[in-house]
């Protein structure tokens, strides 16, 4: 009788599984701040393949995300303790190269399966897209869910405030004036706080997939004393299916990193605010594109 | 310079009390599942001053919320590190006997300051009223809000399905046939989970404050050898001002608690699950009234 | 059936209560770091009926504890999810008034129950005492015992570096050279951090009940809006028996306090540190002495 | 500037990854349970390329384990707060196979880099070996190492009994009569709990590396909606280095496993309840052995 399930623990009856095989669907609340930090601090977190935007060099987006999840088969959202988590996902412009240059640039074979980039590549090639550098969520199988799929998540505690269908001094409903704010702590140290004050619905939003996210899949090899390449390196295309999305509002922010010696938020301090949003969407991630090999390991 | 701050810790500039001087606002969503446990199960958790509600002796109802809080003059909400908590609230059904039978009943003085009850005492005697027995929350500063108003406290992690206002299979919005999921833990151990499964707008709703709330506030003495009577112990009413509430949903519900060394809660198992409700609502809380002293402590 | 237990939630068997009935045994390791905060700072904190010491006016003591807890009956520490906790406990010194110059400072009665003070205020008046105006804890039954102790606790993540019996670049045992580090965070934000490097033995420690330790036992009134002075407003001296201790080690710290919206713990900032200390105790707390009444409530 | 790091999150001075290159050091307290499950139900979980122990099919083994940690580089242990971590281990008995007969029984190519298998392969085929079908920590950079070499990690809450160099009723040292406690949560449900009794050093002990350990390696790949072979597919033997130990004491056990939706470990519920052990261990790691690839991914 084979293991089951889609990630470790595989188990006999695959219900150990961090993770069940997918269709995954989500729905959460989404508080977003567009800024730009220093085009120097952008481009040093582009992995290959990918070169700073020549239009926005700086622009990054900080998305406080609640999230509620359920599997196809399951109910998970009747357990809330197991299917909600909390997420501060950072993106940052780029361009992407496509697979013909970053084989050339990195002069190691490129595309699936140590092959030539795929069809995807090329059609992306060239254009602009976005990368997360950094992603913290505080569930374990968010965060293996999302080391498949090439999100970096580590562990942090994000809170976001809530809207209510009442107004009162606690809170209220998306409304001209409402205020939203949005904290990460990882480790017992506060790394970034935002604050968001709506002014009406976005004509021209921003919004997570508004452009594509191209991340690195990366998991190393010990083995060789950590001296062998990463036999999963690679770059992938983020694939959201069934997305729905309320109104997008919007309205001033503000957003602010602070140090720690285990994380290189700060880096990104904002050197320009630019706009916050909130909205709810919903989505379905069932598949992932790879679009090139950034280096075959073993 | 006097030390500043409503309770402990006490402080120079009062910002290191766990909670600020009073007003407290609120607003949450509200999961309810109103049920009977065993007549004697409930009888057995009044103190003294209530006696079992003869109409409907085993009648509770456990309330999961998700609050949202901000001071008069903070702006916590937008703090949620801070201001965001969640609670699971057991009420159980009671009479209150009015302050003189107390006395009597107890052999002790009653009414605040050691004297005869109160004129809400009088006004409250032989009416139907609640009391909380247990209640969970995940933050310190709202246990210490709880302990001072007579809510007896103890910290659980609870969680609640969130409405969304999209519709998928991780959740969706208040609608009929929607599902609301409630559960909480304590020291790693599952001690209450409930869902409810929505049918339309409750025409005869329960909820928060439907009924006078009775609670014992109680705080020990352990000079003499824990011997002492404790100095505070009191019946108090609760007291909620400026209170709105959206429509309140009703649907079948299922609820169950589970034991563990540390709580009595599955003492309380239902005998009859009777009907779910989810609502959201605010609140400010400012004042408490002093039924009675239950017995004068040093 | 009268409901039992020492604290809230009192429950018809007791096992639902915060806390069981006294004795309550302690065993623990524990780093201190001896430091002078602004003479200025320490005033400020001081409640009613202590003054500064003229001696070592800015003197404080930082003490991160691992504890581990037992009632007389229980074998919690079996259930370490319920019996481990963690603790950073500050003291600063002051000297005890007595509580006849208190009831005259304060213009208020003094002593136990509204009267005179105590034979123990008349022996402690005028001595070299230490308070605790902050101390920060992980687990709820810690946070009850402390307030009915007097302890002004509130929630904190507190982790300190563990002796192991071997040697390693991770840690090892207590011995010359030997390094321990103390952390705390609240909400997500860290507020003190130490570093402790043993050099020997101590010949003339710092440790947990060296001087008297007169603490604020208070518990604030809700009714009538906030006005009415506290119920219980004491100040108690703690009472340890069963005392035990290790060798105290010493040598060189450093500590640091940060800044944040809910805590003052900043306002003690070091201005000297002195000297680090590392032991294990073991305790027993059964009983109190309530040495006078800061201010009568009702 | 190439990103630096070991694992995700790559970054430019490669200290947000979240974990640097080995080597690592650890230190840590365990409580070690030997226990028989039902043979089916270990050979349930045994990957491809092991089959069951026929002189002990259902030997298990629960490690619960209180760690602390730092990179060589760094002094991490003296930031207890992200350096120190709890987990519970299982291993349950296996025998290797071989990468010839792996290869023949899976049809699929076999040994390092799909090629043969390697020389370590050879040396461990026919041997009793014991292998990790789940294991939980409670710190995202363990969760992250343990995926990197083949431990299948989740996150739980684990709690062990502390050994104190004092005697009291709270706790003791380890001594003849000692007991401790071991305790394991996942998302707020109690899913493991023991209970060890010392009686003295163990003349035959059972402890973490008295056999091979030979673990799964396995990184899924979502692209091709999730029909793909994972990329990673190994089975690994563990290395450790530089390994110190105490005396094991030995004594008597309980040992409970708890059912859960998201967890399995109650298959292994015992049938027999063996020994249980203590010590402290101290060791690097920096290296793993590949021993062949279970099937070749893209």
């Amino acid at each position: 009788m084979p293991l089951k399930g889609f990630s470790v623990p595989l188990s006999p009856e695959g219900r150990a599984s961090l993770t069940p095989v997918p269709p995954w669907h989500y729905v959460g609340d989404i508080l977003a701040v567009d800024f730009a930090a220093h085009p120097a601090a952008v481009a040093a977190l582009l992995p290959p393949g990918l070169e700073p935007d020549p239009e926005d060099p700086g622009g990054c987006v900080a998305f406080f995300v609640s999230w509620q999840y359920a599997s196809d088969a399951g109910d998970e959202y009747l357990d809330p303790a197991r299917s909600q988590y909390n997420e501060l996902l950072l993106l940052v412009n780029a361009v992407y190269r496509g697979g013909a240059s970053a084989a050339a640039g990195a002069g190691i074979g490129a595309g699936p399966a140590g092959g030539a980039a795929g069809a995807g590549a090329a059609a992306l090639a060239g254009r602009r897209v976005q990368t997360c550098p950094y992603i913290y969520v505080d569930k374990d199988t968010s965060m293996a869910r999302g080391w498949i799929q090439g999100w970096p998540k580590k562990f942090g505690e994000v809170h976001t405030t809530r809207a209510f269908p009442l107004t009162c001094k606690a809170g209220g409903p998306v409304a001209p004036g409402a205020r939203f704010g949005g904290t990460l702590a990882a480790n017992g140290r506060r790394l970034a706080e935002a604050v968001v004050e709506l002014e009406g619905v976005s004509a021209d939003p921003v919004y997570l997939g508004k452009r594509p996210v191209v991340n690195m899949r990366y998991f190393p090899q010990l083995a060789g004393r950590a001296t062998a390449p990463a036999p999963v390196w690679e770059l992938v295309r983020s694939i959201m299916s069934g997305v729905q999305r309320t109104d997008v509002w919007e309205g001033s922010a503000t957003l602010r990193f602070f140090p720690a010696p285990d994380n290189e938020l700060d880096a990104l301090q904002p050197l320009e605010v630019r706009r916050g949003y909130r909205y709810s969407m919903a989505m379905t991630i069932e598949d992932l594109e790879v679009l090139e090999t950034v280096r075959a390991g073993n």
